[in-house]
């Protein structure tokens, strides 16, 4: 390669890495600030560490320790460690709660958000970095810890912007679920996790396919068997049972499980607990229409000891070819009393929560309630002439001294290229000051807010036109008066 | 290693990550969002690019392109492409533009704001990652758009926290460097390097220590020998009246400028555009306080191609032995004409700013203008007995209810751990809530900011006591506004 002829590389982010624009960040940021003032509330206060943890650190989180460039991003430092980067916000946490546990206040109660990074195949919609936000206890066995981080969660989807009704949390115990594997008679651990796998499904293959993968197995449609865990049908009756307990109420729901899994000592330990939850949520408020139990919830992860619990969201969506969807789980968390054991060897009981803030926010979308105004730009100074911008900046300075964003238009372009460029960036308002306009003292406001609704909806133009102006010319005192009330007006 | 001998990692982060707490957080967070409202209301939109950048699309920001790990942390992916973490968020926004151009809206206004990570020998105060907050326009050539860039970095700083008159742009243009060394008759590439490298030290040297670098070169006090750049004595004065030539006013410091590089086409070139910048900022209300022309600014980066600015801490702050420190640079940038050219192979215009997060914050810090209340904690309801929690979690959802940060004591330890907790929280109050209590409608508080400022202050004691009580018993119904006085007191 000669000088001549430069290396041109190519353009492109890595793959499964996301380009973020206006937006869609403001929509993520609108979540997290709405969702960290509710845990700022409720006491909880915020931790950052760092993008890397050493490989070692992450233990069970790595999908393969023999391969530890699998499933996550991993690198040798110069001191030959592995590090990678974190694949969750609750590794990092077990970290430095182990780390830091004699000198932080007990119990500790933190907060935290920011990207996440997966190793994995990426494809449509499928990231390999994405935001997610945390709130966790460490240090707090009571029953109690796990009822307000259940009802933080209900109010911090909320405060983003689910209005009540839409989206319920649904509470589980591993240890019913123990209890239940007891009084079924099921021993082994793959046994155990067959029959977990097994109800993990129940969602998507409903009680007749959860039936088959609790006993021999399921053939499905295309001919691929699964083998099932090989319960006896006395057995698979009691999970399924145990599966349908839910009542009306709370209340009712826990004197059914009590008759299934009552008879063993860690089912009849989760029957309180859940008990225990249930009364403390009652206590803060929320009520059962907005977390209640539901002894169908698994969650997918292994290290979870107690409570489990998930965030649903209850609106029907559409999907891209207009069927109806649902949108299904929004977050979830449990109790998992034992990962800051994994470093200091102490019992150290931790309870949380987590969401994914991109899926929050396309659930938002789905449940169309996205930010008005997330796309919107700024106001746009149109640059006639070299001589002047001194008054166009004038202008654009007091407009901002008002809080209305507002620009002069710098490129090299003429006056039809700018006005396309003010639609583009979604501007509310353009700001015409030609040489008429500056020696009579006036200036001239094209409302493109106007211009999009009557693009949008051309059968109102008259009704609407009559009522506001596309363009006006106005006196410069009276310009920010002006525009602001086209920059406030919902149109 | 047997099942009874479990591995257990030691708790420890990888070199050279922090991990940061409340404090901290709050105030670098704060810093950032008032920056972005004021990027936003100059009608920047926010983007947020993924952390990889393909090693070749970093290119000239790699240090070393035969071993893509050094000075950045890269991998390969599993298509044998190599990646590294960014380095800055510039090369990012070069991609970036360079893969969307076409339907950007040009100029393209951006700010950003995230991690970026080096791979250096970690050390004391020195990181391998931290958050930068950077603002560029891609896509104009015009003065003005540096002019915007550094009146937008000036209005930044002051939102951030930094009273007007504490810090100050300095404002330079490569090309008057250029003309400069032109007009010195410095032509090899190397012997300009190294006249711009003893320019940078001026700082460190003063006049007498760059007039050794500019010539043969410089015995330090250590012993080490720094060869010069080799200039005739001549030339080297040339280049000391150059960065000596600011004067009184920007008028002032053009004309001695003119006088000394205009001869050269490149040189009176720069004097142009740095008037250009002179005159839009004081159109934009930017007096020359808050940004004027400094010839002795150079900047390292080797791509900047035309203005160049950076942003100084005129505060004289102290160091840990309490020595007065120059604190200097608190963030800097220029134009860069070259960087999208590189992918696209076409002239593409572009200006930015860039600061550190956590450096501003220490600027902050050492300016005395740290948040107010950045470390402080939630209210502590202390939970008695068990019987009660219904009672203890009440209170704190009223106190949340009036926007008040509270908990309650989710531990198992007694009274005296829990008023410690408080203390540790930093928590302003405490409630409790004894049978008695209860039983008689009321509620005590302890006023733990009180309790900090009399340990803190202790002769004015007496005084202070007579005014705010310590502790005071109140009706429950009276609870949230005796709480809120507390709170909402500067103490």
């Amino acid at each position: 390669m000669t000088e001549d002829t430069p290396f041109r590389p190519d353009a492109r982010a890595p793959r499964g890495f996301a380009d973020k624009r206006a937006a869609q960040l403001r929509a993520e940021r609108g979540i997290v600030e709405a969702v960290s003032a509710v845990y700022e509330r409720w006491g909880f206060e915020p931790l950052d560490t760092g993008a890397f943890e050493y490989a070692d650190a992450l233990g069970k989180f790595l999908p393969d320790s023999d391969r530890p460039n699998e499933g996550v991003f991993a690198l040798q430092d110069d001191d030959e460690q592995w590090m990678a980067l974190r694949y969750d916000l609750t590794a990092p946490l077990a970290r430095f709660a182990a780390q830091n546990w004699e000198t932080l206040p007990k119990p500790y109660r933190r907060y935290a958000f920011g990207p996440v990074w997966r190793n994995e195949k990426p494809g449509p919609g499928r990231f390999r970095e994405f935001i997610q936000c945390d709130a966790d206890t460490v240090g707090s066995a009571r029953p109690e810890a796990d009822a307000e981080i259940i009802a933080m969660a209900a109010e911090g989807l909320e405060a983003a912007g689910l209005p009540r009704g839409t989206s319920v949390l649904k509470i589980n115990n591993r240890k019913l679920l123990n209890g239940l594997l007891t009084t079924a008679g099921v021993e082994s651990a793959g046994q155990k996790l067959a029959v977990l796998r097994a109800v993990d499904k129940l969602d998507r293959l409903g009680a007749d396919g959860v039936k088959l993968l609790l006993g021999e197995g399921r053939l499905d449609e295309s001919g691929a068997f699964t083998k099932g865990a090989g319960l006896q049908a006395k057995a698979a009756e009691q999970v399924l049972a145990f599966l349908s307990a839910g009542r009306a109420d709370n209340a009712a729901t826990l004197a059914a499980l009590s008759d299934i899994v009552g008879g063993s000592e860690e089912g009849a330990q989760g029957v309180e607990e859940v008990a225990k939850i249930a009364a403390a949520l009652k206590a803060l408020g929320v009520g059962e229409d907005r977390a209640g139990i539901d002894p169908s919830i698994v969650r997918g992860l292994e290290y979870y000891t107690g409570a489990v619990f998930e965030a649903e969201l209850l609106l029907q969506t559409t999907d891209e070819k207009g069927q109806p969807v649902r949108f299904g789980s929004i977050g979830g968390g449990g109790r998992y009393d034992d990962l800051v054991a994994r470093f200091t060897g102490q019992a150290t009981p931790a309870t949380g929560f987590s969401f994914g803030v991109s899926r929050l926010a396309a659930a938002l979308k789905a449940a169309g309630r996205e930010e008005a105004g997330a796309a919107r730009g700024p106001v746009v100074v149109i640059a006639f002439d070299q001589d002047s911008m001194g008054e166009y900046f004038a202008v654009a300075a007091e407009l901002r001294g008002a809080g209305i964003a507002a620009e002069v238009y710098l490129g090299s372009s003429g006056m039809k290229a700018q006005m396309k460029y003010a639609d583009r960036r979604n501007a509310p308002a353009a700001i015409m000051l030609g040489g008429d306009e500056i020696a009579a003292g006036t200036a001239t406001i094209k409302d493109l807010d106007l211009g999009r609704a009557l693009a949008a909806k051309i059968e109102g133009h008259d009704a609407y036109k009559s009522e506001r102006p596309g363009q006006q010319t106005v006196p410069r005192a009276e310009l920010v008066a002006r525009v602001k009330a086209i920059v406030d007006a919902v149109s």
